[in-house]
């Protein structure tokens, strides 16, 4: 007799929800029993529980009420397009609706994606010192999943991975989720935010599995200069240490500096580089990103580019109208555009440093590229705060001014200010951090001197 | 003194790739030494290792060398766009052009999905049985993505997921490379492809932290009715498992059968049902899935959901311009195209079946849905083969006919034609197998009396 049977009474007038735990007859099959549960009990898996958004958590502490006499001035939001000031260009709007058209972009790409895209993206970046060629790019769901490829690729749970402070929070969330432990490396900020090398060479033992170097950087706007590039490409040799480069803001980079991708600075260190479209082009929100495999030495060899190739498919790459459209994405939008934005993030960067560096108790460091911008903060001049997540809150509270504090790049007592917003709003934001700090500014005992300069 | 200096002799013409291996001081820093590596070993991670594509390895170890007499006709690909007879929607390209001329969405959505864009799946999904709400939809980069994080929340490495037998290989494919085991349990030809409830229930013990119920089927297009899916709750709530419905093909069922929610006949199973635009919608390319988490039972609580949000964050969601797009695309394509695709659909599996019915030594099993039909092969009838993989190859060496074998499912002995391919195609294709049949089939031993007939 088939144990399977539920009663029902044919009653059409019974409730089509049947709940079928209520309704069994009792008479259960054996062959399970006392195998599985005895209730209910579904627990998020190890993986979720340490899936951990620090900017996430620390935000969402926060006292984040504005004072309602002053609208709100966000300047923690790393998304170039929310205040309309950039959009993005006419001709990568056309080249979506062409891609559209064609009709030769609704179905699956390879999970790498379409190989004309990937020649594209290696043509578009290749140079003679890094040669790139198709087999080279990997296309993903924006930079973030090609961050996770890369860090899944090349680390075992119990590795670790030295990441930068301050630095973007995504590398400690996927890295905690994988069970890879992190470990940061410093980045000073008297000189330009460049890496502590001696304190990063000493992080590294037999379990690092990558070092991550995120230049332009996100939080701090710094862009490294070719010498400093070419002495972590040392420790990286000299260690066997392959390099993650989150390259993601290497076209914005202001025109009093110079981005030099790291894998035309070495032909031994095998290096994956992560970019996207969402910097350069202003569309974060297409998810196209991308992995540029840089192995001149031939050390990840066929098996690390295996290992990528088979992780891409277990979502299957970026949307392929997006990557329809990539070509004239990268030929056709005009120089113009990227001049444009480049000049406006240009003189925002100037006209935020100039006057934050004015205002007592702040230390901005002066911007080389990306959106951003840390400033210090005295915090000895500031004894009502007890750090920077304090401060942040407070000058929410009291000037409607949203910053996110460095505790959520795990740095303290800095706070990093999003320097794409329109130039009013800027100088509107300026002006209030300014009188927050007046009114809050104390000498600290000692330094009387300074302060009645 | 600066350990880290590098030597170079300022001469420009040295070539820009310097070689930072070799071109060391020799005086390194100590701080770092004899804890790293001794040499260059860069070796994927045991999750790139584990990620295995059984179609990909299958596949790409068969021999296809097609006949170059006969043009080659590939039934083998789940993908309704390729054959260019079956395009989406104007409507549904206008949408997506409309959202890319709004400029809204460019920006970075939040990493669930936009609110309204969830809203809109919400209610279009909704039923008063299974009731749904913005909160209870996550949208995912494809329906892959969406069982990916079902199975990464709900499964730790060590636990065991139930997966059908024939199956789609990705869900073995993300289970291994989580370090889940997949336990399998088995559908019968015989009933339509209904599961055998007492061997699924024999599989269940106290490590089962999912059933994967996929309903319509691939790789069998088989729709199981209200009753079956009723024993099949039963089974989840006698045992407390809560299930995995992957119901990519929900909206591709025939005419004259019928798709019922799994959510719909439960109160008390809590149920992860993952769907997306691609087959509906024809535009797999454009990676739009969701996740509707069901839970009337209040069994996946807030630690399942705030876990799907977690995990959703590692790649930030679909693409915002799909995402734009999704309230036309669900609310003005018009009902004839639905009608179209699937009239479409099951005059071809008529068609197909009625073919290959026809045929001595083939048992093609009739679909009710999706886009497949899956063919026993008589393989005592067909002593040259050793099993499907071979037959399979031998129809594309003669005929230049080419179908997944049942191997790629996990289930010998038989293969799978995609019945998305145009009709004069499809006729060319079964005239092919059935020639391909004629030529080889032997009466079994002990059945020369059929043979006669």
């Amino acid at each position: 007799m088939d144990s399977y049977v539920i009663q029902t009474n044919g009653n059409s007038s019974l409730p089509s929800v049947l709940d079928v735990h209520v309704s069994l007859s009792g008479k259960s099959s054996m062959s399970g029993k006392g195998k599985g549960r005895k209730r209910w009990s579904v627990k998020p898996s190890d993986m979720a529980r340490n899936t951990f958004n620090p900017i996430r958590a620390i935000v969402d502490s926060m006292k984040l009420k504005p004072n309602p006499d002053k609208t709100m001035i966000t300047l923690s939001i790393g998304d170039p397009t929310v205040f309309g000031n950039l959009p993005t260009d006419p001709e990568i709007i056309q080249a979506m609706k062409d891609a559209l058209d064609s009709g030769k972009y609704n179905g699956y790409a390879p999970s790498t994606g379409f190989l004309s895209s990937r020649e594209q993206i290696a043509s578009y970046y290749s140079c003679p010192e890094a040669p790139l060629e198709a087999k080279d790019v990997i296309l993903t769901s924006g930079c973030s999943q090609a961050i996770e490829l890369c860090l899944s690729v090349l680390a075992n749970p119990g590795q670790n991975i030295l990441v930068p402070r301050p630095g973007f929070s995504l590398y400690r969330t996927l890295a905690e989720s994988f069970g890879i432990e992190i470990k940061l490396y410093n980045l000073l900020p008297e000189k330009s935010w460049e890496i502590d090398l001696k304190q990063l060479e000493s992080l590294i033992d037999e379990k690092t599995a990558c070092l991550i170097i995120n230049n332009p950087s996100n939080p701090c706007g710094s862009v490294f200069n070719k010498s400093h590039l070419q002495k972590i490409l040392a420790v990286a040799a000299r260690h066997y240490v392959p390099i993650l480069a989150d390259e993601i803001y290497r076209d914005m980079v202001f025109s009093d500096s110079k981005f030099v991708p790291l894998a035309t600075l070495s032909s031994n260190v095998p290096i994956l580089s992560c970019g996207g479209l969402a910097k350069r082009w202003l569309v974060p929100g297409w998810r196209l990103g991308w992995i540029l495999i840089h192995d001149q030495g031939d050390i990840f060899g066929n098996e690390i580019r295996d290992g990528l190739v088979k992780l891409s498919q277990r979502i299957l790459g970026p949307c392929t109208v997006v990557q329809g459209a990539l070509k004239s994405i990268l030929y056709r939008t005009p120089q113009e555009f990227y001049q444009n934005t480049m000049s406006f993030l240009k003189s925002s960067a100037d006209l935020c440093y100039g006057a934050l560096a004015a205002i007592p108790g702040l230390r901005p460091v002066r911007p080389s590229g990306a959106m951003y911008l840390m400033v210090g903060i005295e915090m000895e001049n500031f004894p009502e705060f007890e750090n920077d997540v304090e401060f942040t809150e407070r000058l929410i509270a009291e000037q409607s001014v949203q910053c996110l504090p460095g505790t959520c790049f795990e740095y303290r007592n800095f706070f990093r200010v999003v320097i794409t917003v329109p130039e009013v709003m800027m100088l509107e934001a300026c002006s209030r951090i300014q009188e927050f700090c007046e009114q809050h500014y104390h000498c600290a005992e000692g330094s009387q001197e300074e302060c009645d300069k």
